[in-house]
């Protein structure tokens, strides 16, 4: 999960999203909207008696507040909180890693202290084929290490290379998350060719000089960043509430990158 | 505004109720589904500027609560919390009072320290009979000391009683909210006669087992406390999820005190 902002845990279950699978919640900012879902989930989580222990990636001053929803909300300890602080080398170092993927954290340019997160999936391993390896009857305990790129030796002596019983993954895929923040070089030097970007586009180009007050972007200026980082998909969201309608904002972002779509509430994009 | 579950700033939206006229808020306890609603509320109030002084009422460990959300989502302050703590002598002395009301906090029965709160509203003032002070032809300046029963003597050195210049007010009315509690003899003693008595009754007759494990309340418990105290009218709430219907639980209630009814969400009940 990223960001979790109050009543996280009520469209959750709008939208039938289990608990199942949310091991980690990253959040951007102190801000409210984007934190205030935190303690609601995590003393539901005690309600429910998880065992599985929660990740929770932020800026520092993200850890006392976690500290404290624990010591005041969740009182009959079921998990395990382990909270992983930003830290300045954020963009070269992955903040948190599991088995398959790298999470980096990109500096924003807010009004405090504010990161995007960039999803790199590891390399995959290529996939056996089987009328290969069933031809040179391989047993299933060497498959791991021809993935790996080790040759098969047959009986006969004869030396299979890997490649010959293997096709290779497909590419690792990337996704950026930027919120909130004014448009910045950090964020485009590092979200190029990732295969989704979301980026905020708080206003359009006709606030522009109120979307710098605040610190925030236009779609103009979101749809300019796709271009030039070369991204193959721009989903723009975190709109002011001051459009009812957010067509205009989709138009402006689609005339410089077509390839843009809105974030809509409840709705699932697949990479 | 008693009790503040997440989303309540949500709700309040939804049911077109303003920020205008909410300045002070009562916390039973400290479980999440009372009090999470109260940081996405006060930093609300920050960002639309708010400047009146918010009154926050509950028991000592929301203080706590409190100061930590002010100081991390309320950095650019608009407006004063004042924080009243429920002290030990609460059923006997106000932990809060306005010019129309007064309001005790009753200790409950329940996992952790909780409180109910009883709403009494001042005696109010009797009314003038224009039509009386009319013809004595008395100015506006004298209503105040009239109304505080003082006689008003006329030119000639007539002296009229202030019972024949006005009519007696309203009745006082009392609203009392019990929520989360066993039943308690604490309550009953404080809830005699009250107008309206907001009761908890999270559980039927047939799960009174887990009723008295988790310190909660059956439907037809919360109906003899209505009976024994000579109520008016009672509203029953905080139902277990797992009543889909509620219909039971009236019903049960209602054997007991016909006069109860279901609280619904986003209605009015006028006392």
């Amino acid at each position: 999960m990223i960001d979790c902002g109050e009543g996280s845990q009520i469209q959750m279950a709008r939208f039938h999203v289990g608990y199942r699978h949310l091991d980690s919640i990253f959040i951007s900012h102190m801000h409210g909207d984007h934190v205030l879902g935190l303690p609601g989930l995590m003393s539901t989580f005690c309600l429910l008696g998880r065992t599985a222990d929660l990740n929770i990636i932020g800026p520092e001053g993200l850890g006392d507040f976690v500290d404290f929803i624990n010591k005041t909300f969740c009182k009959e300890k079921t998990y395990k909180v382990n909270f992983f602080p930003v830290l300045d080398d954020c963009v070269s170092k992955p903040v948190f890693e599991d088995k398959t993927t790298e999470v980096y954290a990109i500096p924003l340019r807010h009004r405090i202290q504010c990161y995007g997160y960039l999803f790199r999936e590891k390399a995959n391993k290529p996939h056996i084929i089987r009328e290969m390896t069933d031809f040179y009857g391989i047993p299933y305990y060497a498959y791991n290490s021809i993935k790996d790129g080790k040759p098969w030796t047959t009986e006969d002596g004869e030396i299979v290379p890997a490649e010959r019983l293997t096709r290779p993954a497909e590419p690792p895929r990337a996704y950026a998350y930027i919120s909130d923040t004014a448009p910045s070089h950090v964020v485009a030097e590092n979200v190029v060719n990732v295969d989704l970007l979301y980026h905020e586009a708080t206003f359009g180009k006709d606030n522009i000089k109120r979307a710098e007050e605040t610190y925030h972007t236009t779609a103009a200026q979101a749809a300019e960043i796709a271009t030039s980082c070369h991204v193959h998909r721009l989903i723009i969201g975190h709109f002011s509430s001051r459009y009812k309608d957010e067509t205009p904002l989709l138009e402006e972002a689609q005339a410089i990158f077509p390839n843009t779509v809105l974030a809509e509430e409840g709705k699932t994009y697949t990479i």
